[in-house]
């Protein structure tokens, strides 16, 4: 439920409002639509609280049906959120890659990938630390000395770094080393972890569990944002079907569904998808084509000796081929790839938002942040 | 199982091989992959037959597991093929783009959207007359006299006229009026139906079942081609998946993996997969950024009233800008788009490859044809 | 749409509620629910109708949100229907066992089979004479000979006959040999077969689509009623989803939930669900705990030499020592097994609904047939 | 990889070949296969590893292709586990059945829900005490309050007490209170969790992922075991389909076919897979029919002002109703209902394999656990 109030709804009449809903065990968000403020109900609010609400005076209007993830939806801002890792903006025009190894497994691996991605055109660098094995038995990653590793190649090559975070007791230690927190497939219910990853500034890499629908997909977003962090960034990674062609099924709908209902930035991971390394670069075009602000692709200087996911992995070769055709088709629908050195004036997708900010080691706390 | 056999093979050598394979109540298709003549075993060969085989003069080697449709196989032919309909050539470079309503209604209606799908770009105009529906209490179609109206109309634009073709009994009144015979999702498996389109020399368009993995898929197209008619196209609209934010889960995915395995022409119907307007777009950039040979869209002059799915049919204003951003998306990937007048000379993808001749209303068997 | 009529309407009020109706193009069935005749509106009623009706002297209520497949609803009818197969009764107390192999192979396959499955407490005998199979390379089936095979050991066994009909062609001369006409779940929605075997008098086994909801499964049900034949017995046969640990999946909760929506009666297949012989059992006890007024069962005297489907099928001694436990779970639900000979009173599973009479090789229009 | 040991290998034999293997920076498992002792390989060994061990004097035979979970497959121990729960055996003849509310939500709601369940015939109670919810909004859960009340619940009434454990630190708080820790379906791949739970010696009841295959749901009791707690339950509760008629799609085939692949007990949770009350029964009777060595049923005073899942609990009666036929199709299948005053002897379903003791708020290791 949103209630819209008027545009020169008084401070005063704004607190009563707030004051009769948070009296009734609700919570309130407060946003603009525009010119009207926008307070969201967040909880499960009667049918006879609209109609109190529509009698008060600082009120124009009540919206029974807004969705119940007031802080991702649409409607909750007036344009695209554009959020910020490090020096690298996704959600604007430009078209932000993220390339890398499935796992960190030596420095010299990641020396080599992190210097063969950047030359390729990828901002940021990929990598695991902690892996999240379906077998007890399977590699589980190198842990903090992996973390380690990734920053110092991220500083090197000025690539922004990403890293899956398993478990809530190790957010703190990544926030150190990441600029970026991804949340994985399999944790993306696991509303314990949801919640630590949103109570730090860090920005957020959430991807789509292999059997969430759309709407539990925003709503695992919205946890995100109902602990403080509104640095989302969403990642269709392929859902689980009948079809064993693939590894996963991707969902390409998916980008501009999301775009329809949310004001987060969308990538699309092709690799897990698709789980064999000739596929990707089709879908990485695909989810350029459709929409999507953003790749997320697995790249090893060494595919067939990888300890993970080698046969999905492109070369690092094979990784700048793929970039060629990409930028491509980004200037054919009208938009661009990120570069390293970010443009000294980010293009206006959602005029007049400033973008999110963020420091890296420290809380910004952006005027305009949802 | 394949057998590859020497590229100085003789006469006699071959038909000792052939008659060997027959003896056994196989059947043989023979064919050329390169310098050798390649001949397929269809049935369910025995390992025994492979070694008697390897034992040949002309054989230079057999392969075991060579895929159960040895027709469609990638393998079975030099290069990808290339389906004439009428003046349009399907599988080379430029894309086909195949639009109109979902159901014939009226002359006015149909007078209208293939004016304006011939103005936006497309150069096959679709259309249903006879309707399969789900519920027996809805639509139908109009029948014969919906393929009259398709058949003037496709006459009066210069488009080539596809429709859905529902039962064998209506394939012989069909063919005297349209260029290719479409069989729909639900009548993937009807082998009766694929058989009855595959022995007659109409090109068809097979649309992948809801329920069907792509060797499914590829073993329906094999029907068509196993009765004698190799003019098939593939056609992706969607999965069921678990997820209903769409209609169907367009499974983009398929374009690259059938392509790995088949040389039939791959074609994308973004329309039915997203199930409503907004998503079209998107979906069919998708399609051809992931590699698809064409598209097939649901078009309509009036959706609000469109007597069934009106909620997916793009305006035909809608239509034409799509079309924009297609042409550019086509040029990125070093494609172009399909004009109504087609080049003199058909750009060489499959080079060395004649494409498979047709004319309208007579068998013509092209000296390569699979 | 269901209008539902006063006790003492007149037959001149109800031919004139009739009337408008029919006037709009629409189609009624009339039926009746308890002392009240209900009439279904079939077709796209419009609200506006709705409201016409309510004014109408001897309606006493209409339901707009009564289900779209009004012939096979439950509300329909006072309770669920019986039907009669040659001398069997599917869909009263006694479970109705079908079971033989699935394709008829030879004279002494069947004799052997046939015997064996009468012996172990089958009613019906199933075994397929035309088979849909995937690839255009595989056994087809024997066509006429296996009919008259099926037909010869019926005869001789008592046993009821069904066999699947895959074309609208193939009707007539199916119902002279069986019993009862098997729809396959590919061809659940190849709506002119539905309309086919709708349009004469002999029984319909209707088997699920593997990826078809609910729904779209009583719809197809629909088909064949509207078409004038109300004999349908629905079978779950197993859907298609991710898990590969069985050919299909069982979706056991598809029992009871017709059971909600359709009066008619609902049967089991375990074997084509299961895909190996050794769960067969397992499902077969659930499907009778699941409350299925049938079985149908997969066996064959040699399933290691079996031309199709030899890894799920039962022995003729599995098959015996399944039925074992089978009649003690019916029991323990208080239902039995039927008997070859049919006990002289039908169990009254629906009081005063006379079971729908069928007679071989004539159509009987019993009187209170849906 | 499993090495079966010579049924007299010497303690020097078997000590060189651990030692080898663990040289290899391989774990293992030592058990027994009836009268050989079995070596299970736990990690990734390569083929040669296979045949070196072939050459050691104590080695019979090596078994490359075995599985990858080699605690829970069923090759690991002689016969079926047996799981003791407080008083509670589980796997055993008599089948466990555990019921009570979703969520627990007042000290009365628990009292009459817990009298009417052990009245009913459960031997356990069931109730959550932190709730994974979907949407942040949603009600979370009592915390430790409703831990306390369930703890007095069951011992005031006699019956075991399980409860969900949503993160690995509240696993020491949990295990203060319950007798059982339920791993829920969101969580079946949070291998933090997974780890925690095996590192304590509380049983667990492990719920499947609602899109995870049968062996991702066998890997995830491997992490468990391979933790160092033997003491795991399967719980099989509908998976996600494209089907939408229930609220998941209870997979009944997975009780057998876990059967086959595991020694540990196997129970059904007929209440999440309906997703609403009239359908439990059947489920329930199906899953007793179909193999499962217990259920897990939602139960509540007032189902109509539940806080959670209220649609489908079932009422105390319709509980007391659905035991009485669950209890009569046990026995037709040879089995019965476990009784809350467990029987002296515990029925021989596993011979020889003494059951897995358990102390509550202690650690017991019996002799022979796996």
């Amino acid at each position: 439920m949103i209630a819209k109030l008027k545009a020169d709804c008084s401070l005063a009449d704004k607190a009563a409002i707030i004051r009769h809903i948070e009296g009734q065990g609700l919570r309130v968000h407060v946003g603009d639509s525009g010119e009207n403020p926008v307070v969201s109900i967040i909880g499960n609010p009667t049918a006879m609280l609209a109609d109190e609400l529509q009698r008060f005076a600082g009120v124009e209007s009540v919206s029974l049906d807004a969705p119940s993830y007031p802080l991702v939806s649409l409607g909750s801002r007036p344009g695209p959120s554009v959020v910020k890792v490090g020096s690298v903006f996704i959600g604007g025009a430009p078209i932000v890659v993220m390339a890398g190894p499935c796992s960190v497994e030596s420095a010299e691996q990641l020396e080599e990938v992190s210097i063969g991605v950047a030359a390729g055109g990828a901002v940021m660098l990929r990598g695991g630390a902690f892996k999240p094995r379906t077998s007890p038995y399977s590699f589980q990653g190198m842990g903090e000395d992996g973390l380690k590793l990734l920053r110092d190649a991220g500083d090197r090559t000025g690539l922004g770094v990403v890293s899956e975070c398993v478990a809530p007791e190790d957010v703190a230690l990544m926030a150190d080393y990441v600029d970026m927190l991804q949340i994985g497939a399999r944790n993306m219910q696991n509303f314990r972890l949801l919640s630590a990853v949103g109570e730090q500034p860090r920005p957020v890499l959430l991807k789509r569990g292999l059997m969430s629908t759309i709407d539990e997909f925003l709503l695992a977003a919205e946890y995100i944002m109902a602990a403080g962090n509104p640095r989302v960034v969403m990642c269709e990674r392929g859902i689980r079907s009948f079809d064993t062609s693939t590894r996963s099924t991707l969902d390409i709908s998916a980008v501009p569904v999301l775009k329809e209902r949310t004001h987060l930035p969308v990538i699309v991971d092709p690799s897990h998808a698709a789980g064999r390394r000739s596929l990707v670069p089709s879908l990485a075009l695909a989810g350029v084509a459709a929409g999507a602000d953003g790749l997320l692709i697995e790249v090893h200087n060494n595919p067939e000796v990888a300890l993970s996911d080698g046969p999905q992995s492109l070369t690092i070769d094979g990784f700048k081929e793929t970039m060629d055709t990409v930028s491509q088709v980004a200037t054919a629908i009208g938009r661009s790839v990120a570069k390293l050195s970010p443009p000294a004036i980010l293009p206006p997708l959602a005029e007049g938002v400033p973008p999110i900010a963020d420091r890296r080691g420290g809380w910004a706390d952006p005027t305009n942040a949802v």
